[in-house]
Order: structure tokens, then sequence, then C-alpha cells
């Protein structure tokens, strides 16, 4: 099948950053060619005048199955909102219920241009797997595991992990995710890398101040140090957080070129009070990318804004108004995405995969005195109009093909209701 | 005319904070009855099955004209920003251009539910009136005035900033608003305090950390301090920022009842390094209110964004995930705000102004444990649907009916590039 977008403004993302006016022909699942006035037949012809064709955004941080619980225990103490209210809520959570949240999770992100994700599951992550097969949505999805140091549960933990490689597909591939080097013994963390292989490689780590220095009473290293020194650092990784890192183990960050997933907004929600110095970890070499986190600590998946709220706490945090340029947040969104989650996506260029995604100007994008300032600081998910991933249109002039939203929506909101009566 | 609202969930913003589902009757300009299936004849119906009934936001610092400006001269320092880009690009700014900004930041503001504004503008503010008047939102508006110490310019500076009152309409009042205590002498500041007698007073105060220091410096005093010996300080004075305030001046805020118009969003944009203490301000009796700033420092109009930021910054900046209840972003951003701009709206209540929002129930909004949470940091103009402001449609299923949308946007994107040039 092939597919010929119109007149657009492209935020290519390519090597060199170009914006080109011009058009994009698709084949299959893959761009073959982008210039002005393409003179191909195609199956379906998408009129992109006056849009913007930006890559689809790559959201690297996270766990579908809690958007059911968006804005439940507001307002609370960080322990007393995990201990008293999603610990026990996520306890009754059956995997049905994980494939219901990941509709309406895949409608937030189709809705707000993000094309593909990064996902650590606590449930078996099947629902997961089939949910966005449905979706038409590309990511990497890992079941979550952690022995809390009982080193006993690791055969039936490993075996946990390896479920998500028999679920995979072509769009969503299999990960593998500990959960955290203070709820993972260090026996698990390597048995876990050694499992991974040239598997994708998620772990929270240092994404408070108190698990830094516990992990560094124990070890005698910071947390970066001591999991490098177990062999977990390499470009497979994906270290998600880093709100709390020495200049050391920001070097070694960028020597190792991990990706590090910065998720700004939940960092600010939890007050978990450290900022990722992603300014640094860029220069350094890490490969810098981001992620909402889920709905219950953000409580939104809306990338847009994740791509700002980056960027201002940059500013923020160093007192600087030029402390990170502009461009830089649009890269972390896409290109850097996509090496995070190792798809050949994340760009609009020949031969890349065919993520795109096409935003209407609206009065909050005008005017263009600079495109990717109107990107990063003005757009939102108001702005976009259609979506298309692997080649397939998923969304079209703002209605979701792939998904019965209507459906979606109800069923999530049925499911909040009766979980808390369970 | 009569309007009704049928079968929505109320979000009344009144004393008690009630969320009820049912009918509004609108008649002329104010709400007259609240209640479930209203049975009156009504001019115009609006089935709002579904929905969310919001009171209009109110946004209570703008710099309006420079919406054109959006994205011009980003990734700069501060001072070079201003210096190099600002500064003379305003200074080519016509009052006539300042009408064609109007209206595109009167669409943007439309759109993301937000129904007034409080506007120091530079140029000649007859444009913004007429705009406004033609955009049928609400607000204030007052000519800026700054004398740099030069106490000759003082009697013509008065007669430009009483130029608002002849220009005021009923939706749209006049305000006096001398730009900040370092560009203004202390007899210029005094005077127009005198000037403004029971009109709202806006002013610039510590912003940047650089502005306190340099006031205690000249005065002994901290700017508040300061401000309060020469009688600024009122409920009807707007103090815009705040950033940088001691315990002291956060105290004397609450006792002088003053309204603080906290702008996050422009505060990190420009490094200002401090975060209003919104929550200890609130606590002390002080009216806190939101701003976006101008969309030169933003670089959005978007309320929510607002909500959402402010609430943010209060739990980093105390390292507490219950810093702030999330009930109190939207009574800043409502109620306060009506109070600051002094207008009888800000609540849906009997009796009130008739500015209400109504919001769709998209995948971002689902489920809804906590309504209140959604609307902070869920919600964006993705969801407003329909915008009534004094008992008037102004936008309709997501088409604006005071303004062409098209033509405004068209206009600035013209003007945008021609300035440029000029």
């Amino acid at each position: 099948m092939s597919l010929l977008i119109k007149n657009a403004t492209i935020v290519t993302q390519n090597d060199q950053r170009e914006l080109i006016d011009g058009d994009i022909l698709i084949e299959g699942n893959k761009i073959i060619q982008i210039a002005k006035n393409i003179d191909a037949k195609a199956d379906i012809v998408i009129d992109a005048t006056g849009k913007i064709a930006i890559p689809g955004l790559v959201n690297t941080h996270t766990h579908i199955a809690m958007t059911v619980f968006r804005g439940y225990g507001e307002d609370l103490p960080l322990h007393e909102w995990l201990e008293k209210k999603i610990w026990p809520i996520e306890a009754k959570q059956t995997p049905e219920d994980a494939g219901i949240a990941a509709q309406l999770a895949f409608c937030e992100m189709i809705r707000s241009g993000t094309t593909s994700f990064a996902e650590m599951c606590i449930h078996d992550a099947k629902s997961l797997f089939e949910s966005a097969e449905k979706a038409g949505i590309r990511g990497i999805i890992a079941q979550g595991i952690l022995d809390l140091g009982d080193t006993s549960k690791i055969p039936e933990l490993l075996n946990k992990a390896k479920t998500a490689s028999e679920y995979q597909t072509e769009l969503v591939h299999a990960s593998i995710a500990p959960h955290a080097p203070y709820t993972c013994s260090e026996e698990l963390l390597i048995k876990t890398k050694e499992l991974a292989k040239n598997l994708k490689y998620q772990i929270h780590v240092s994404e408070t101040r108190k698990e830094v220095f516990d992990i560094l009473k124990k070890t005698g290293k910071y947390p970066y140090e001591y999991l490098d020194s177990i062999g977990l650092m390499d470009a497979n990784s994906i270290f998600v957080h880093g709100g709390w890192l020495t200049k050391k183990e920001i070097l070694l960050a960028g020597k190792r070129k991990i990706t590090v997933s910065h998720c700004p907004i939940s960092n600010l929600k939890l007050a978990t009070g450290g900022i990722a110095q992603i300014t640094e970890l860029d220069a350094a070499g890490a490969n810098v990318s981001l992620g909402t986190d889920s709905a219950a600590s953000n409580n939104s998946l809306n990338m847009f804004e994740t791509m700002k709220m980056a960027s201002l706490l940059q500013k923020h945090h160093y007192w600087k108004a030029d402390a990170i340029p502009t461009q830089k947040l649009v890269d972390f969104a896409t290109r850097n995405g996509a090496k995070a989650i190792g798809f050949d996506n994340g760009s609009i260029e020949k031969g890349k995969l065919a993520d795109i995604v096409l935003l209407e100007r609206g009065p909050n994008l005008c005017p263009e005195h600079d495109l990717i300032a109107n990107l990063v600081y003005s757009a939102g998910p108001q702005n976009v109009t259609d979506v298309i991933i692997d080649g397939k249109i998923v969304m079209q002039n703002k209605k979701i093909l792939t998904l019965d939203e209507k459906a979606a929506i109800e069923k999530a909101a049925e499911l909040s209701t009766e979980i808390k009566n369970r």
C-alpha cells in the first residue's frame, strides 16, 4: 500500500534538521521519497496543505495499566499515596483490566502525537501486546519484575520476564525490566541483563535522593557506578529518571552510551526534588530521551507538555534562559527516543519507518518565527489531526481509525469504578 | 436573551465547591438558575450531555500585543533577548499592529477556555479595547507607563494612563499600570495610585533577584515593604510575579489583601530563578491568581497548563507531594482571578455573570476518580468545545463565532514577517 502526503511543512529531524516544504511518499511501512510535487500514484493521498508533518513522538517511560488510576489518591504525601492507594488498587488489577487501560492510553497517546512507547508492565503483558497490535502503535513492552532481595524467587521471575518475548509482534518488541536497584537483588539484576541479551533493558534508577544514599551505604558506590560494576550499562540500557546524579555518573552515562529517560512531570508531581541534568547528560554523550511516566503521576500522556516542561526545568535549574537549545527537546522526543527503543523511526527521511504526525496551525501556533520553538512551547494535542504509524493511518481528521475510542473510554470509566469496590 | 445549558457536570466553584449534575439557565448576562431538569423555555438550548461546565478561566497577566512575537529570539540569554530582539521589534509596533495581535490572542484564549484577562499594554490601548469588544471577551486593560526616573515626563505619562478610561466598555474596564518599582520614580508610583482611585492597579514586582536587591539598596526596604510605605498595597493592587519574597513580605501581602499574580511558565522560561510561594501567600490571606504572561515568554496563553505548572512547582519547591491542594489551583484560576479583575464572575452560581466553558470528555479526562485533578493536571484546549461570556456564545462546537479566526491568523502571520523588515 502507498500513501502520499501532499504539501506539508516537514520537520525532517534528519542529521541537518532540515525543514522542507513538500510531499512525503510512503510505500508499505517506509518513507521512500521526500520532495516538492511528487508525481506518483498512491493508494491514499492526504492533503496536508497548511499542516506541519513531524516524526511521531516517542514516550520512553510509561506504565500503561495505571492509566485507569489517573487522579486516584490526589493530595496525599507520597508514601501514603503509594501504600494506601496505588499499591492496594494495583493488586486488584487483572491482566484483562490492563488491556482495558491500554486501549484508553493508546487513544490518548495517538491524540497527542505519540506513535511509540517504552512500557514497564507489572501484570501479564499479553493484553498490552494485544491492545497495542489493535491500536497499530509501536513500542517495547517489558514484563516488570522485582524480588525485594528474596533470591529464591529468581527462577520464577526470569520465566515471567521471558514471556514478553512470546507475545512480541513486528511493531511491539519485548524488553526486560527489573524494577530498580533498591527492589532487586544483585543476582536478579545480573541475570536479567544476561537474559536480555540484545533486548532493551529498562530500569528505574536514581529517582529519589533516599535510594541514592541507600545504595551508596549498601554498596559503597553511587547507583550508576554500582550498576556499571555489575555490567548493566550499555547502549541497550534505558535508565529511567536520573534525577540525582553526580558529575562522575553523568560522564559514565555518556561513556557507556546508555539512554537516560527523563520524566520531568512525574518527578515534580511526586516531589522527588531532583532534576535530571539532561543538558550535561547530552553533552557527555548519553542518549537523552523523554517520558511521561504513568497517568497516575503526571496525570497525562502528553509528550508536547513533557518537551516544554523538560526545557523549562533546565532553564530553572541553571538560572539560565539559554540553558538548552530548543531543538534538543525535539531531538530527545524523536530521534533519541527511536534510538532508545531500537526502531528505525524518529525522523522523516528516505528509508525510515513511516511514523508521522500532522499538526494543524491553530492560533496557538501563530506566528511562526521559530517552528521548532512552536513545537516545544506552544503545540499540543489540539493541533494533532492525523497520525500515521508504520505506514498506516491510525488517526485521520481527529478520528481514531484503529480503536473504538468511545467504547475504550466507557470501558475504562466502568472499570475505574468497579475496581474500587472489588 | 436566554440560554439553557442542559445535562452538564457543573464545577460550580461556589463557596462549598459543589459539583452538580444538572442544567444552567442564563437570562441576559446572568446565571439565574442551577438545577436538575430545568423546565424553562429558552431562546437557545445547548445540550451538554457528557460535558463538564466550568467557570471561564481568568488570566491575570498578559501583554497581548506581544502575541505576534511568539518564538521570536529563542535560545538567547535573557538580556540579549530583550535588548537585541524584543525591545527593538516592540519599538516598531504600531497601535494597529496591537489590534491584529489581540485578535490572534483572543482566539487562542477562547480556544483554551479563558474568558477574562488582565492586560498591561505599551501601545495606545484603543485597538485592544476594540478587539476585545469584537471578541466579546471580558477583562481589564491598562495603558502601561514608565519614566525611568525622569520625573519631567510624569504629567504626559499620567495623561497617557488616563486614556484607558475613555475607551472602556461594559465588559472591559480600564486599569492603571506603572511598569515596575525599578522603572518608575516614586513620584510616578504615588501619582498613578492616586489616579487609579478604585481602578485595578497592576505592577510587576519582585520578578528577579536583582531588582529586589537594587530596591533594597536604594530604599533600605524589600520591594513589598517599600511599596506599602508609599501606599501602593490594597485590595485593588495586582502585584505580578512575586518570585522573590521574604516571609515578612508574604505576611504583608496577606494583611493588605493584594492580588499576587503568579506566572510560573514565564518565570521558568526567563530563568528568573524564584518561585512565588503561592501556598504561603494564600495561607497569609493574599488573593493568589494565575497568569500566562505574554506569548513571547511562555509561549502560549493556555491557562490549563499554567494551573498544572503552578501546582507542580509548589510540590517541587517544598519537596512535598501534598504541598498544595489541587482545588486551590482551580480557585486561583477562577474565583480569585475574578476578584483580581473586579468582576462578579469566577463561579457558576445564581446571580453571577455567565462566563462558562464546556469541556468534552476525551480519553485524557478518563477515568474521573477526581474531576478537579483532571481539570488541573489532565485537561487542555483539546477538551474545550463551547465558551460563553457575559451570557453570549463566543465559541460553539469548537467554532469561534465572534471573530474571523482564519483571517486573524493570516493577518498576524503577515504582520510578524512584515514588521521584521520595517
